[in-house]
C-alpha cells in the first residue's frame, strides 16, 4: 500500500499577497466562459491540487475559501495543448508564489505532482460533474482531474488575500456533499487507498 | 494515467457448481462472528475483488447477488497473519473455481489482483464502514480493502447455485448508496483516476 508522509498544518505558514482578479463570478458568467471556450478549443481542462497535512494524526486537505461559504481545490484551467503536471505547477505559482515588483525577490516552487487520484466529467453547459463519462456522452464539455501533490517538510505559501487556505479534516468531506459539493464530498473515497505516517 | 483495457462481459461465461454453504445469516449474526473473531484474533481483515467488463463502451462491475436484492463484491475474509494477495486469490478460486470430485477435473486460475483503490474501517461492532480511521478510533474491529483484479480476455467462472454474479453498469452506483451501499457507490470516485480502453 502506497504510505504517504503527512506534516502538521504549523509547519506551513500562509501569509498574504495581493488578492487575485477573480474574472468569473457568477455561475451563468462562469458557463458563459466555458461556453466560448468551448467553442474555439474544445473541451475545456483543469486541474486541482490535493494538498495532505495533518492535525492531530488526521488526515486535512487544504481548500481555498472564498467569502464565508464556497470552498475549492488550489488549480486552475489549462491553456489548450498545455500539459497536465507543468501546467498545474503553474497555476499553483500563480496563487501561491510571489512575483518580485521594484526589485524585491519572488518565490517559485518546485510542485511535486504525485498521483492522479480522481477525474471529473462535465457532460453539459451546466452545474453537474459526474465521475465516469456516461456512454451517450461523446462530446464532454469540461474534464477536471485532481492530484495529489505532496508537500515539503515546510513551506510559506503566499495566499491572495480575497481568500483563505483552511485545512479541513478528511472525515469532515464524507457523506457531505450539501457543504462541499460532490468532488470535495468524495474525497475520502479517493484517498482511503493511502497509508499516511505523521510526522512532526 | 492508467490504462485499463476492459473486456466485454460476454467473454465471460458463468457457469454454476453447487451452492456455497452461507455461515453467517443475519446481520446479528454476523456482527456475533466479529466479536468472537476480534477476541481471540484482534481486528479481522476482508478483501474484496472489482471485476471490470464493458457492454456498449461504458465500464461495468460484476457483483455477487444473493437473493433479490443484496449485491456484494466477490472476496472474503483473511486468516490471521494470511497474505492480503494470496489470501483474495485463494477466495476467488473458492467463489469461482471448481474443485475436483470424483475423478473429475479441478480448474483453479491465476488472479491478476492489481491496484488497492479503497480501504474501508468499521470502528465498532455495529454495521457501519468508514474510508477513514477518525482520530479517536484506536481499534478498529475491521478493515476491508478493495483490489482491483484485471481480467484475462476470456474467463469461464463456476457460480455457486446460490449467488448470481451479474454486470452492473458504473454509473448505476453513483449518488445510489440506499441500492447498493456506501462501498459500493463510492465505486465510481474510486475508479475515475483511470483510462479505460473496450476492447472486443
Amino acid at each position: 500500500m502506497s504510505s504517504i508522509t503527512l506534516y502538521p498544518t504549523s509547519n506551513f505558514t500562509f501569509g498574504t499577497k495581493e488578492a487575485e482578479p477573480q474574472s468569473e463570478t457568477s455561475a451563468t458568467e462562469r458557463l458563459n466562459v466555458l461556453r466560448s471556450y468551448y467553442e474555439t478549443s474544445g473541451m475545456r481542462r483543469a486541474v486541482d491540487a490535493v494538498f495532505l497535512v495533518h492535525e492531530a494524526k488526521h488526515p486535512h486537505v487544504l481548500l481555498l475559501q472564498i467569502g464565508h461559504k464556497f470552498f475549492k481545490l488550489p488549480g486552475g484551467y489549462l491553456k489548450p495543448g498545455e500539459d497536465e503536471v507543468e501546467g498545474l505547477q503553474k497555476r499553483l505559482n500563480e496563487l501561491f508564489g510571489r512575483t518580485g515588483t521594484d526589485g524585491s525577490s519572488s518565490t517559485m516552487f518546485d510542485w511535486n505532482v504525485g498521483e492522479c487520484i480522481g477525474t471529473w466529467w462535465r457532460p453539459n453547459f451546466d452545474n453537474y460533474t459526474y465521475p465516469y463519462l456516461a456512454p451517450h456522452v461523446s462530446r464532454p464539455k469540461e474534464q477536471k482531474k485532481i492530484f495529489l501533490v505532496h508537500l515539503p517538510e515546510h513551506r510559506e505559501l503566499s495566499v491572495p488575500a480575497n481568500l483563505q487556505l483552511v485545512a479541513v479534516p478528511l472525515l469532515e468531506f464524507y457523506n457531505n456533499p450539501a457543504t462541499y459539493g460532490a468532488q470535495l464530498a468524495g474525497l475520502p473515497v479517493c484517498l482511503s487507498r493511502f497509508s499516511y505516517s505523521f510526522a512532526d
